[in-house]
């Protein structure tokens, strides 16, 4: 353990991603993009259950998807503005007979495939011939990409540096076999809102990483080779996670509640009446 | 391995979990809960096989299902008194410099989500709008909890602690990726008798751990060290995997003759009718 | 690797499984049992494809199935006779402060599991009300508890001893694995098939472990820790699954070109009709 | 990490697979395969999307399976002629005293079981009583011997070159494992341009494996136990599986563009109502 300090690209590092705001970032694009998808797959879900949809509701959703991939698309660019600060890469790769800060080159990369995303959301809803499904398996790509990049990320760091890592890597994974999973399987909301609940996780566990590893002014710092600390990292995670669920079934309860009283207003009798009919045919199936 | 002292979180711990009574209470909480789910599971099955339900077969099972959640709701708390008893951690999380009793918070972690599946239980057999399957996909999550947090739990203990401790791991890992396949495929009966073997198996395990940590008086202490009790103690997972089995067979036998005996008496010749029906059916598309 | 001898449950085991005949005879028992599973998945999918049975050829189905479980149940008890030969267990686990040859008793374990399947077999083919997949279950369930012991049975060994087990235990795995499949999509011939060779590799490699650890008189024995012997079994036992797959192919073939003769007398037009349609609709769904 | 030396089999070795050439065969072969197959994938499931074959089309397509099938079973033997170049092991498997180049086996190995799916490729297309999905399940298990054979290919060598080989894995067994669904579920496009994707990503990898171990003249060596290498060598991969990626959209778009102006010409107006059903549908199911 006395190479830590070697493997890490030198001090420049530090100064991009190495820092609190270089985790919260990413952790707010994710949490954000999370809700966003659990209300989208709640929608649909509620829009399929009473099999009719508002008139137009379908060229919304159209339009959502395409603005959904005109944001995945120039988000990652602006992260990528991490090549320009100050003691960036400024796109050199190899420099002064060393790779110059490999480890923002990896986050780099990981924007790219999430970029994607957004690329195979736009073609898939302008242009026909392109399967449906193709952004879920993009989804699903860019997170298992993510998952291989962080698994070698963190060689010759310290135990708890790589141990929070570890659970990054174990969320993203999750996310990604979850996401392969809607892929093969189409229109179960519980297993969407599974995935959005980890990808939210992980936005939420990306400022948990931040907070340990680069502690704000005024709190201790963390001692990176106690393993108690380990401990309580375990226990934490999975708090992050019930706050997740928390999060996504609040949200489900709130968009359930906006739907159904917007169209009370709307249609009375006729909703309530085929959700009866709905559920009394799932229950029998179950049953 | 001379650490192992120091990995422990203080001579408090043992008074709770540390304990045979710690191993047996949760031993015996998920010993009746897989009795109960495979009685659930097998009258489900035998319902469903006769294509017709009792006259209010249907409310019974509803109000069961709610009745479950209500207890999974209330043993979690129950549990969490390990919080209040003495030496307990009382709340407080973060003690004079250092993290208290971090293993017993692992433990009120875990009751947290089972707490989760008992919620889901009820929320969803009295609201409408919920898909049928939720708690289902809780019990797996709770379970997958379960299992990571018990992966991450004996670090710095001696080889046997830690060898019975993964065969718990793997026993709560087995028992959460079958609750898993049971969210996708409804209806198995098999895939949920299997679960609850799983669960029945980590029920009888936790009593074996009680036994082999902590051996009651009169009874000598295991070697710790010696890696002919892990070679025994691997056998000793199988027979009780074998007593799991065995004891859900019963179950079945039972029920079945149970439901048939009482059955027989109200219209003798239409069950045995459809039996033979479906029976024909089955194994028509097994051929 | 200087406590390799201790790891042992000493001297006497190794008269009993720690010999040549003792991997020849569960070798064989494999084989024998991978080649009778694969005639009947082959003949299974021959007639349903024809979509007719020959009269009175689902009573013999349902008649070697019996049989067959009668032979599975009467196997292990024979094996177990391992526990009564000089130097064996006699039933006698705890002898003198410590296990006694545990691993013998290991063996016993796995038997009783295969014993099982054999007695669901006759359970399920007897009585009406079991769910008729449960075989398939505990073959599955069997083949996990051997992967699962095999896994945890060579601790202190010498390098190559222990890479020979593992390959057993990678074939053991992946055989479960495959009948978990098959217990889940029913009614597929090549999942069965790769099940059936998958069998067929572990018992050829069991003689080969034999070859390996017990080298019959005026053979050479192999060097234990020398790497190049595991450079060259990880290519033999590509080798041996690649005489399993013949094995089984050539059983296909046989078993189709038999079935076809026998049938050509009784009734030549009609099958090669109902071949020529059912292959158009298959074909037709595959483009 | 001193005994790397001896881990190789000696140096005639170096001469055959250890060379930019020997990396660059096999990678050429991958990577015209994985294009021939996407192109075919791609023009079944634009014929399956408007639900009409041109006249011949299958007649077509069943010769180009056979001519797979031959190339497939040709190329091998071809490639085997590795043992008989200069340095080769002219088929002798032991000589004096030692395994006689044992890498060169294991490649030798992984050809056969390609060929395999090549016979397998000629048989079920010109055979009619074999199930049809049989190729797919041997191309798959020939990808899960070729990924266990590398797993076990690298033994004491040096850090960057076991890395490489690791990587190779990765991209083998997913390959392997994406072609064990694509057989569990037919006719899912975007599985197989999954499948092909990842093995375009092992052609290009084996020439990255030749450009890192084998640097040609000019360039300078990689130091094979720098860490900062294997950082770079991780996101290397995953440009390479983005240029996969790239490749075979291009395909995709270029095929769709050729027989739509193809097509075009002969049936204007009937293509483009159809198509446009088809899409109706499907949306109409996502919704």
């Amino acid at each position: 353990m006395m190479n830590h300090s070697e493997g890490r690209t030198g001090p420049n590092h530090a100064k991009v991603m190495g820092s609190f705001k270089g985790h919260a970032l990413p952790g707010t694009f994710f949490f954000i993009m999370a809700l966003w998808w659990s209300t989208k797959s709640i929608l649909k879900y509620i829009f399929r259950k009473q099999k009719r949809t508002c008139p137009g509701s379908k060229a919304l959703f159209r339009r959502a998807e395409i603005l959904e991939g005109i944001v995945s698309v120039c988000m990652p660019p602006g992260m990528a503005g991490e090549q320009f600060i100050p003691g960036g890469p400024y796109w050199s790769l190899y420099k002064e007979g060393r790779w110059n800060q490999i480890l923002g080159w990896h986050h780099f990369t990981m924007y790219l495939f999430f970029g994607l995303v957004g690329v195979s959301n736009i073609l898939c809803f302008t242009i026909n011939s392109l399967p449906v499904s193709l952004p879920k398996l993009m989804m699903s790509n860019a997170l298992f990409v993510e998952a291989f990049i962080f698994y070698n990320h963190t060689h010759g760091r310290e135990m708890l540096d790589i141990f929070v890592h570890q659970l990054l890597f174990l969320a993203v994974l999750l996310a990604a076999i979850v996401a392969f999973m809607e892929f093969l399987t189409r229109n179960n909301v519980l297993v969407e809102l599974l995935r959005s609940s980890l990808i939210l996780l992980q936005g939420t566990w990306f400022w948990q990483l931040g907070f340990v590893l680069y502690p704000l002014g005024g709190h201790p710092s963390w001692d990176l080779t106690d393993h108690e600390n380990a401990l309580f990292l375990t226990m934490c995670f999975c708090w992050h996670y019930l706050l997740a669920l928390t999060i996504i079934g609040m949200n489900y309860a709130f968009i359930t509640w906006f739907v159904k009283s917007r169209l009370k207003r709307l249609c009375p009798s006729e909703v309530g009446l085929l959700k009866n009919v709905e559920r009394e045919q799932e229950s029998e199936e179950e049953m």
